[in-house]
C-alpha cells in the first residue's frame, strides 16, 4: 500500500484554481500549496476595478471576500483529499471534492485595502468527514493585515 | 425646522453606487431605496465572468459576498443618514458616510446560486451613532433564497 | 403509509430540553413548538447570576448565546426530524438528533440585555441531508430586539 | 513622561474579572494577563451544571460562547486601555473600559467539549479607537483545540 504522491492531486488544484471564472476576473494566482502543513496561498496585484471606494482607493470588501473564500475552499480541499485517504479510488475523491461548497464565512476588515500586492493564505482548523473549517488571512505588501476570515466547508 | 426631502440624498446614494469600479465590474445595480422602511436592493444578472464552479454553472461565493455587502453598507448609509439627523450639515454627513466601512459579515450560503437574475436586498438590525448591523438577503429569479448575511459597519 | 402525529417527537422534545444541565442553570423553559412552520420558541427570566454588568445591570452575552444555540439547537432538530422522513425508523431518527451539534454561530448583540423576561424564537433558514442553518432572535419583555443569531447544526 | 506601570489598572482587571455574577455561576477564573503581547487567559473546571449533552457528557455550547466572551472582552480592555494613552485620564478611561460591549461574535464549535479543565485564551486581531477585534481558542486539559471565536467589541 503505497502513500501517493501529491502530483497528480497537485496538477488537479493548479488546473482548476485558476480555470474558476471569477477567480480570473480578479486576477487570483495559485502561489504555494503545502500539503505536510495542509496550508495554501494565493496573490493578486491591484487593479482599477478591484477598487470599492474612490476616494480612499481601497480595494472592495467583496474582493477580499472573493480571496478569502477562494483560498479557504482550496485549503480545504488539500486537507478533505487527505482525510478520505486510501479508502477511496481517486476518481470518486476528485467528485467529492468537486462539489466542496462553502456553508458560511465570516470576515474582519482589519484594515483599509491598500497596496499595490495582496498575499491571501489559508490554514485549517478542523478536517472531519463532512466539514472542514479554515482559517484565512489576507496580507497588502507592507506586511500589514488586511482581513481575516473562517469558513466552514462541505464536502 | 422644515424635515429635509431625501430628494438630494437620493441622487447621491445613486450616483454612488454605480459608480463603484468592482460593482460594475459585477453589473450590480441599484433597484429600490425606501427611506421610511430603510431597506435597499440591488439586481445583477448572471455573466460567464461571475461563474465560481463550471461544472454546476453557479456564482462564485465572492461574487454573492461583494453584492451582500455593497447592498448592506448603501442600506446602513441611509439609516446612518437618518441617525444623524439635523443636527449635522449636508457636508458633514456625507463626509461621515464616505468613511462608513465594513468591520465585518458573516455569509450564509444556503443554495447553489443558480439563475438567470439575483435580487439582492438589505434592512436594518441596528443603527447607532457609530454602528450600524444590517440583514442581507439574496434572491434568484425563482424566488429561492440564495444566501443570507448578517455586517456591522462603522461610520 | 400514515404519516405519523407529532406526539411522541414532542414529548421527546419537551422532556429533553429542559433536561440539559446548563438550560436549567440558567432557567430556560420552553414555550412553543410549532411542527408546520419549524419554530420553536423559549423563556427565561432574569435572576442575579445571569447578569454580566454591575453597573448597567444586563444579562451577560453568555447568557445570551446560550439561548440563542439552545434554541438554535432544537429548531434544527425540528426541522431535521421532518426532513429525514419516513425512511428511517424512529429509533435511527432519534440517535441522529441525539448527536446533532452546533457547528458556528454569530450572535449580534443589538441592545443591552435588559428585562425581567426574555423571549429566545427559532425558525429554519435551510435544511439539507447533514445540516440545517437556523436563524434566532431574542427579545424582552418590552419586545426589544436585544439580540439575533445565525447558526449551522450538523446532524 | 514616565509611562505608567499596570498595577492598578491589572489590580482593576483582576478585581472585576471575577465579580461577574455569570462568570462566577460557569466558574471562570482569571489565569493571565500580558500587557506587552496583549493576551489574557482564564480557566474553568468541568461541573455537571456546565454539561450541554448527556449522552456525550460534554460542554454545552453556551458555556464555550460565555468563556470566548468574557475572555474577548477583557482581552479588549487591555488592548483599549493601552490604546487611550495618556491623553485621558484613569478615571475617563475607566469609564470607557466600563462601557465596553461584545458587538458581535462567531463561535467556531470544532471537537466535542470533552475534559476536566479548559483553557480559555485571548489575542489581539485590531485596536481602533472605538472597536477592537478580538480571537479566542479554548483548550482541554489534553490540548485539544475545542472551538474558536473572533468577536467585536466597541468601548
Amino acid at each position: 500500500m503505497t502513500e501517493p504522491s501529491y502530483s497528480e492531486f497537485r496538477q488537479m488544484i493548479e488546473g482548476t484554481f485558476e480555470s474558476v471564472p471569477f477567480v480570473r476576473e480578479v486576477g487570483l494566482q495559485l502561489h504555494q500549496v503545502d500539503f505536510e502543513k495542509q496550508t495554501l496561498s494565493a496573490i493578486f496585484a491591484r487593479k482599477p476595478q478591484l477598487i470599492g471606494n474612490h476616494y480612499h482607493n481601497i480595494l472592495h470588501g467583496g474582493v477580499i471576500a472573493t480571496a478569502l473564500d477562494q483560498v479557504g475552499g482550496f485549503t480545504a480541499m488539500v486537507a478533505a483529499y487527505q482525510r478520505m485517504g486510501g479508502a477511496m479510488d481517486w476518481e470518486e475523491k476528485i467528485q467529492r471534492l468537486m462539489r466542496l461548497g462553502t456553508v458560511d464565512m465570516r470576515v474582519d476588515y482589519l484594515k483599509p485595502g491598500r497596496g499595490e500586492h495582496f498575499l491571501c493564505s489559508g490554514s485549517i482548523l478542523r478536517v472531519g468527514n463532512k466539514l472542514v473549517v479554515t482559517r484565512m488571512e489576507l496580507h497588502n505588501d507592507t506586511e500589514e493585515l488586511i482581513a481575516t476570515g473562517t469558513a466552514t466547508f462541505l464536502y
